[in-house]
C-alpha cells in the first residue's frame, strides 16, 4: 500500500473527519500535526497532552490544540485518535497506557523516529495482555524536522510534500492504517508502509547517519577552526544542533543499523582519504562526481 | 596585523581608490568582489579577464565589471591592483604572468583557499627571476562562498562580516599588504594575517573536512536512501554539490594537512560509533551534547 501523493491524487482520497483527536507531546511534531489537521479540518477537537503547561499553552495559543492537559487517561477517553508525539523511548508506555483508557474503536499511532523497538514493545505488550487487543496500534514516522523544536517552531506545512512511513503490523488492521494514511495524506504527506525493520535500515542511512557524521564534525574542530569557518561548516554541522536527548533515545534504539552505516560511510571516506593521500587524481574525481551527482538529485 | 571588524573600526580605515583594477576570473567570488568594490566606490575602472565571453558579459551586465577581456597582458598593464580569483591551480601561473607585464607600483593578490602551494611556486618564481622583484605578491584568502558558482551567482554583500586570510611574504612588502587590507575591508570583511602553512592547516579543518564528509556522506547513500530523507540529509550534503575541479585543486595542493585532520575526524566517529555498539549512554550524551555545544557556538 504505496499510497496517494500530490493534489490530484489526494483529491481523491476521502478527507478523514475526527471527532477526537489526541496528541501526546506537542513539540514541533506534534505542534504542527495540530496546526496542519486544523487547517484540513479533519478534526472537530484536539487535546494536547504533556507534562508541561507552558508548552501546553503556546500549543493553544498558536492554535495546534483546542485544550491541553497532563492527564493521559482522559485525553483519550473519548478520543477516536491518538497520536503520540514524543521522543522514541516513552512511545511505547504510553501507548500502552492511552490503549487502556481509550475505546476500542480508538486508533493508536505514533511520530517515532526509529520503529523496530517501539512495535515490538507493543507487540510483546499484546502478547502478554497489557495491550488490549481490540485497540488498533499503527506505527508511522513522518520524515520531516527541523533544527528548531517545541511547539512555538510548529508549522502548519511542516508535512506538506514530506514522506510518512507507516509499519502496520503483519496482516492487521486494514481499516486502521487506512484511517491513519489518510490522516497523514491531509497534513500534505505522501505515505507508505514497510516493515519496521525495513524502515529502521533505511532511517538508519537516511537520517541517522547524517546526524552522527555532523555531530562527529562538530565534536572534532577547535574553537579557533570554527572561528575561520564560513558556510560550509554551518550547514553540514546544523543538525548536530539537535537535542542530545531525543538523538540518544534514536541511536540507541537503532544501533545495529546505525552502527552498519556508519561503517559504510567509513569506507568511503576511507578511499577519498587514500585517493587524496596517493595523490590518484581520477578516483579523487569520480568520487567527488559522485557525491555531487546523489546530491544535486536530492 | 590583525586588522579591523565592524563599521566604527572600518570607518577608521581610508577607503581605497584605486585607478584600475583587473579582476582575473569573474565567478562567484571575482564577481562578488566587483560588486562590493563598485558598492564601496573603491575603484574607478574594474576589468574582468577571463577566457569565457559569456561569463565576462554576465560580469559586466551585473556591473561586476566595466570591461572583460581574454587579455590578461592588456588587463593588467595599467592596473594598480590585480587579484586573481580562479581555481587554485591556475593562480601561481596567472600571477607570473600579470606580474611580468604589469607597472612595478602594482599590488597582485588572489583568493585561492589553499595558500603554501601558491606563496611557495610565488617564491620559487622570485628566487629565479620569473617573478620581477620589484611588483608586489599578496596571497589572500576570502573565507566566503555559497553552493552556487559562476558570475551569476555574484552577491554585493558576499564577504560583508566574513574573514580574510592575507599570507604576506615575511617582512616583506608591508605597504602592499595594507592595500589589500584596505580593499577587503572596503567589502565589509575582517582581516587577518598568518602564515600560509597557519592558513592550510587552519582552512584544512574548518573547510576541507567538512567538504570531504559531505562528499563521503552524499557518496555512501543509495537513491532509495536519499529518496527517504528530509532537511538533515540535504543541509548535511550540501557543500558535495561544488565544482568537483575546484575541489580536486584544493584537496591535491592541502593533501597532508587533509589527512590529518580526516585522521582526527576519525577518532571522533570512532568514538561515536563505540559509544553506540556499547550502549555507553553516558559518553554518547557527552559526545552529542559536546557536539551540540560546538554547533551552537559557531
Amino acid at each position: 500500500m504505496t499510497a496517494a501523493g500530490r493534489s490530484p491524487a489526494r483529491k481523491s482520497v476521502p478527507r478523514p473527519s475526527w471527532r477526537s483527536v489526541a496528541i501526546v507531546g506537542v513539540g514541533l511534531i506534534g505542534g504542527s500535526l495540530g496546526l496542519a489537521l486544523r487547517k484540513a479540518q479533519a478534526a472537530q477537537h484536539i487535546i494536547g497532552v504533556g507534562p508541561n503547561k507552558a508548552s501546553l499553552q503556546v500549543a493553544k495559543r498558536r492554535g495546534a490544540i483546542d485544550q491541553g492537559t497532563s492527564d493521559l487517561k482522559r485525553a483519550v477517553k473519548n478520543a477516536d485518535l491518538v497520536v503520540i508525539c514524543t521522543p522514541v523511548g516513552m512511545v511505547a508506555p504510553l501507548a500502552i497506557d492511552a490503549a487502556n483508557h481509550c475505546s476500542e474503536q480508538c486508533v493508536i499511532t505514533d511520530a517515532g523516529s526509529t520503529k523496530s523497538a517501539i512495535v515490538g514493545e507493543i507487540s510483546s505488550a499484546r502478547g502478554d495482555g497489557r495491550f488490549p487487543s481490540g485497540v488498533a496500534f499503527v506505527g508511522g514516522h513522518p520524515i520531516a524536522g527541523r533544527g528548531s523544536s517545541g511547539p512555538a517552531a510548529a508549522e502548519t506545512d511542516l508535512f506538506q510534500d514530506r514522506r510518512v512511513i507507516l509499519t502496520p503490523e503483519r496482516g492487521k488492521n486494514t481499516a486502521a492504517v487506512r484511517k491513519v494514511t489518510a490522516m497523514w495524506q491531509a497534513t500534505g504527506a505522501t505515505v507508505s508502509c514497510m516493515s519496521p525493520a525495513d524502515h529502521d535500515c533505511l532511517l538508519a542511512a537516511s537520517s541517522h547517519l547524517p546526524h552522527v557524521v555532523a555531530a562527529a564534525l562538530s565534536a572534532t574542530l577547535n574553537a579557533r577552526e570554527r572561528k575561520h569557518s564560513a558556510g560550509g561548516l554551518a550547514d553540514t554541522t546544523r543538525i548536530a544542533s539537535g537535542d542530545p536527548k531525543l538523538w540518544l533515545d534514536i541511536l540507541q534504539t537503532n544501533a545495529a543499523e546505525v552502527i552498519a552505516v556508519i561503517d559504510r560511510f567509513q569506507i568511503a571516506l576511507k578511499e577519498l582519504r587514500e585517493s587524496i593521500a596517493g595523490d590518484d587524481q581520477r578516483k579523487l574525481t569520480n568520487i567527488l562526481r559522485k557525491a555531487k551527482r546523489n546530491r544535486d538529485a536530492l
